[in-house]
């Protein structure tokens, strides 16, 4: 803090009477440019909408809201798993908290390689990383949401010939130990519906992905439970949450469905974000 | 304007020296709750977002503001054709303008019977009204998206079984003589699909919708061009713009189509919403 | 059902071997008109986004997607907390459910009275009412997003003069027993902001909402805390959450605080969203 | 194309009848990694939304989709205008087009460096490319959204202490000859607005921008006014929109005024992008 500044009053660290703590303050959808690890090309540029937020005693009026920026401007560049848990610490000292939350949400590309003429083209999924630290204790959760291709099994099943589909997104969380790698969720995901999607598709293409997801149709409730079988054999997962959202070719609404993986009382022992 | 106010300085009457008269001036996303004219049930009651503007010359510092909801709290519960044209008078009045711009944007709902088991559902459908007044000029322009089925022909024609379709959206604006019915837009577009969306359908339903889209299948090109065809035997269209947006069920982007009616030179004489 | 669809498969209802039971499966946005309870005006039309959801055994490949439809179509135009968990218990009946959900979000209107010059006009806020039961327990969150104007302290107290201030969404979502009405939550924001908004104000009701705005500042912090203390007076809530997110006008990323009433440990014993 | 592509039937080459040229069809919201020139850095790495269309003659049933993404593949990594029209040829050979268009959407950021303090932080900025080709004439537009904060001059006027001020967002759009850097829109803006935005401000910054504001309310019209003195002074600009909107903190809905350069009659002969 320079001269200046000290001089002028500091409104923020006045007592506060109300008696009431507030679990989370701080700044929301700051757009940023950050740097993510990939599987294949070791990083990606991308660009992230970031949320971070510390708890406050009951005791203090304000938090200080530029240290969040200033913290970010620091360290925010290339972000990793341990580099957020490493910005959480700053934000618990800079401003004398002890949970603190850093959520980045961003667009991430991986190249795909077209099933018959072999055409490469990039393929853009949305990733959601949310870091949690209380006091010393940790939690992470790992965001991907991986649209596919979906085919009825019922209209497939009733009709003399074709079945509706159409585009569906698949949201993937999970917590784990070790390392995941983004790319790890999207072929789980992938795998589990009637077809995967591709920015570039050559007529030979378009033939092998109407057949292949003719051959495997799908309700949202089993490219789900497809999913969740994937992911109970990765061992280093903890914890996930799969949702299904179909938007349905022949309504105007959307198909649903969800699946979490531990009751709920388990869970809130060891998983901070939902805690504070 | 009571006392009150009249004591207060009007800022915006001040005389402006930039020289720089402004085009449209006003206020933009008010949500307002409004009374729609329904072919099948008389009226409806729906939500709108609502901009209205005016011109302002270059000697004034600004409009008043406030005078818009005014008028709009005054005019605006009942909406048609002719009441839109009444807060464009009122508007030129109120705010000395030469030019009057309103643009409403609401959800519009139609009950639908299902092909075969004939239940019956609420579809719902956007809409747009945007009224001009240049002077004594008029112009209007009806615009409806219609959300439909689209079945890919090439898809269809190189697979062995199945084709890929998806939902899409189809955005028509219209300029007309005398009147045209939101449903007789919601009509041509529809009958210009694979096929048309419904809120239930039983499986009987699913089945008649499915194999229809499969013998009916449609690029982005082919749904514009039947809505076009359709909207040409309307014999009250004076203008069309067709748009074609479809959520790809085999890529993450979509494809999409335009048609517009005439060429823009005749256009501009005639279409005053474009001018001002 | 008829006799057409009794002859078809009815594939949703085939044995699942996976062993995963889906903890919500059904639909999710479907738009549509309804009827809500006003305390000034007994009742408002206005337009709902529509979630509606069920658990499905391990043992069901399956929901039966249309009789939610069907549900709504029966029961869906007058909604009311009561009516809410009709809807609910038909759903559990005709899906064979345990656990059932149903979302509802709507813009509501109230008519205000500018502060001077006593015109009216109507403003807009976000309603979201959520149910849901498992078997005969129920529970029930209302939300309501109460936009506000903020000005901030700190920059009042160093500045020679004026101070930033800005919109802000400020959302409470409560439960309780007996009745709280939307309006009541309303108020308790309202009075916790800097200055409450309206759509239509002259100049002399501007003066008003300037210089109020300008004698109580706020943070994010305080907001939160003024409207956590009102709620606290109001003896039919049992727990509350409170958001408050300003649109800061002197950045192009946004404050935010956060405060929920209760641990999460008492909480879970007894609230079902949560849990199911 | 490679053999196994030859032997499947091509729908899209058929020939149509309905006599319907097409004014632009393509694909629309595929997001994809670029890399644009910035003056101060040289490029910097962003991600864009793209759309690419084409017209489409009478007599031909489609389009070939999959040659947008392919010509992008090649060469759509590091985007300058040059770079556009090099791709827009090559859609017109590929594609045997006479129109051809290309849109790009993408977050831009700046360092900015705090009035007082001098600390330095990135500020994002929304930017659109849109250029256009009709056989060999070319036209280029380029948009800035500029966020910045207003304050009223009547409420600040008509009140005894502070003005109620708001972010908004000017949306600038030009034609030019020879260069323009997205930097000087941006510029020519913050100039014209009450103050600029900064990511990051200490309490003496936030001190001076608050007084700063205080001291040069501005109207949406006042900003619109000042944007478009500026842009005439820029000697390369032949043509501009000015477009703000302000997310007033007085109501739930906004401000809007909105300027553009010439009258249509004398743009249409020039100005490509409105015609094809």
């Amino acid at each position: 803090m320079n001269n200046k500044n000290k001089k002028l009053p500091d409104t923020q660290n006045k007592t506060d009477k109300r008696k009431i703590p507030i679990n989370r303050v701080g700044i929301k959808n700051l757009r940023y440019p950050i740097l993510v690890k990939d599987r294949d090309n070791k990083h990606q540029h991308t660009i992230a909408m970031i949320s971070m937020t510390v708890d406050l005693p009951m005791h203090f009026k304000g938090t200080h809201m530029s240290r969040f920026v200033e913290i970010l401007e620091k360290n925010g560049k290339e972000i990793n798993i341990e580099s957020l848990f490493d910005i959480l610490t700053e934000m618990q000292n800079k401003l004398h908290a002890k949970a603190s939350h850093i959520v980045l949400e961003f667009p991430y590309f991986r190249t795909k390689t077209a099933p018959v003429s072999k055409l490469q083209s990039l393929m853009d999924y949305r990733v959601k990383f949310h870091a949690v630290k209380y006091n010393g204790d940790k939690d992470f959760i790992m965001t991907v949401v991986v649209p596919v291709k979906t085919l009825c099994p019922c209209s497939k099943n009733i009709s003399k010939y074709g079945a509706h589909n159409q585009r569906g997104d698949i949201t993937v969380s999970v917590r784990f130990k070790g390392n995941i790698w983004i790319e790890e969720i999207i072929d789980a995901v992938e795998d589990s519906a009637s077809c995967d999607l591709y920015s570039l598709l050559k007529r030979e293409d378009e033939k092998y992905v109407t057949e292949k997801a003719y051959k495997n149709p799908v309700f949202v409730e089993d490219v789900s439970r497809n999913t969740v079988m994937r992911l109970k054999k990765m061992k280093n997962i903890k914890w996930y949450s799969v949702e299904a959202e179909n938007y349905e070719s022949i309504h105007n609404h959307n198909a649903y469905a969800h699946i979490e993986s531990t009751n709920i009382c388990k869970k809130y022992k060891e998983f901070i974000i939902s805690r504070y």
